[in-house]
């Protein structure tokens, strides 16, 4: 179980698969967001229309509401909310160090407030692992705190908590049918990111994280920072950048090693009206799309764009309907399940370089069809 | 084009087959609503596979917003929001004659007041009419005037203006590819509605509606007026009984020779919790349901029977998750469209009266199996 393979690589981009209990993950690959067990205004049935294999849900909101053990009562997340792929867990630790002013660090966890009832709540690395083994997801996370990426001092304490918390998390496992990745730490201070990749690889994790990205530090820091990290992790290991999705992470991130990916922006974005193309964002409540009949993107292939006017979905948006969010879902899904099955592809075909380029240029163009302004 | 035939009867219920330019009606037949051009939280799709055979739209909504003209240059409704069967549009009337206080009547016609921009807007039976061939749909409907049912006074004055309409609306009616339906008011009424059904029956309209009802009289004058109504209706054209949609009110209205339903209740119902049953609604954020691992209704073959327990929906509903409004829309249209289906084989086998003694003694049963208590 949870055997790595890497089968293509093209520079530092590799394309892999990683045997999971629920099917195999063929990598690269994107992870839609199921926060709360439900990837936001999707069915699992149109998920599975769109390719998604892999879905991860939220440790920290899935413990507060509806609580890990009516999960496991109802079978696990699998079986609760009806998705048959892999899963993967985060640990809590992201959503609870976002909670600025109503948390508590200590050395063995965190204390906060829930958000949902304001009850006081407790997460450490046993906690943390003991929830995700109940959610029973295919790929649970160690415990780690992600300190502000530009503040060096707090990222050393950070680092070193998320240190000591692996080695707990890792001790606290008991199921053998779960992978648990380490998270790597450290802010964008190469020396700090360096000693976390080397010491969290040494602890015997199934797969590696790199965690405290896109979260305020500059495009340049970040794609550095993964070189840094990626540099020092083992080969034979998957590599997870943990929250990053935009197309142009997901690009720069493959051709610097990175294996598995997850964001909320995607459905964050279609329930804000905006979509994602091969040339950047539109936003459909602008007035210039009222009266277009074209679709969102004449080169995208999926439901809504084989089926829906701009106009019908700015009516959709303008109109508050539901139906807007999950169109705008579907397809800005489907971008990034594409996005990343292309670069699965072109790495196969040792071709990773070329349709970077040509995507990214496409991307940050400005000169922009006037379709897609 | 529009061709209606009887193919079965068994007393007073009947099947038929109406021929529409987007394809053949087989009744009964349950139409979802689309008020905004969209059943709310489902793609068309998803209506499909529902089996759903025709969709209402509201010529009021679609009027204020986007604009009847918009969705003509967007080559009408059917490609507007990519719904390829049948579609039937209301004239405005009810909706117009909701807004109490704010809509001012006379002979000619309504003013009122937007409820979107608070601009002052103007519906006329020669405006209606318009309106609906730029929508397009292959239904449209006479513009009436709906009084409250149990004022008498009021609803003479009512009908003798839904006549004169009447008259101009089929005046006002250009498009050959669109069928008419005159609608016949009179409350609760029998010489009203008597009156009422006789001279809408003289005016060539393509088929006839029940309207004015279910709108806060008792559930006796309700069917007593069917009853009267369908008495005086020609045999020869398909009747609809507007803005009606129980479970058991289909099964009522079928066994009193009503062809064509619709109703907001299934998708109004699933965003606020509730789900039909074979023995009534159940409310799925009761307490009863935070633990139970059986689907809605064990017997139901609908995508989220097939796949949902109790406790993941009312978890998404406790979430305020949008799936939950999907998840039980698709169940409740698939009941009231499934019930429609089992209302049309019975009557081509001669059972109606069975079928509906079952399902109505189920659904009135004051001895529910505890699960749908």
């Amino acid at each position: 179980m949870f055997e790595w393979t890497v089968s293509a690589r093209d520079g530092s981009a590799r394309a892999g698969e990683l045997v999971t209990p629920h099917g195999v993950l063929q990598t690269p690959v994107f992870a839609p967001v199921g926060t709360q067990a439900t990837v936001k205004a999707i069915t699992p049935a149109q998920l599975n229309e769109l390719g998604a294999q892999l879905v991860l849900a939220n440790t920290y909101h899935l413990f507060l509401r509806p609580g890990e053990s009516l999960v496991a009562e109802m079978g696990g997340l699998h079986e609760f909310m009806q998705w048959p792929g892999p899963i993967l867990t985060d640990s809590g630790g992201f959503q609870v160090f976002s909670l600025a002013g109503t948390r508590k660090i200590d050395a063995d966890g965190v204390t906060f407030k829930s958000h949902i009832d304001g009850s006081m709540r407790r997460l450490t690395p046993e906690i943390s692992v003991g929830i995700q083994e109940q959610l029973g997801a295919d790929i649970i996370m160690a415990f780690d705190e992600c300190a502000i990426p530009t503040d060096q001092a707090y990222a050393a304490e950070a680092m070193q908590r998320t240190h000591s918390w692996a080695i707990r998390s890792l001790g606290a496992k008991k199921r053998n049918d779960q992978a648990l990745f380490g998270i790597v730490q450290g802010g964008i201070f190469r020396d700090l990111r360096e000693e976390s990749a080397r010491f969290i690889s040494t602890l015997g994790f199934q797969g590696f994280a790199i965690g405290g990205l896109s979260v305020g530090e500059s495009k340049s820091d970040m794609y550095q920072t993964i070189e840094v990290v990626n540099a020092v992790l083992p080969e034979d290991k998957p590599r997870y950048l943990m929250g990053v999705g935009t197309p142009e992470d997901l690009i720069e991130g493959v051709l610097r090693g990175v294996d598995i990916f997850d964001c909320v922006l995607p459905t964050r974005l279609a329930r804000h009206g905006a979509a994602l193309t091969r040339f950047g964002r539109i936003n459909l409540l602008n007035a210039t799309f009222a009266h277009d009949p074209q679709p969102i993107d004449s080169d995208c292939q999926c439901y809504t764009c084989q089926h829906f006017s701009r106009a019908y979905l700015r009516h959709l948006i303008n109109a508050k309907e539901m139906l807007a969010a999950t169109l705008l879902s579907l397809h800005n899904l489907h971008s990034l399940l594409q996005t990343a099955r292309e670069l699965r592809a072109a790495i196969q075909s040792g071709q990773v370089q070329q349709y970077a380029e040509t995507a990214l240029n496409r991307l940050h163009s400005k000169n922009k069809p006037e379709v897609f302004l």
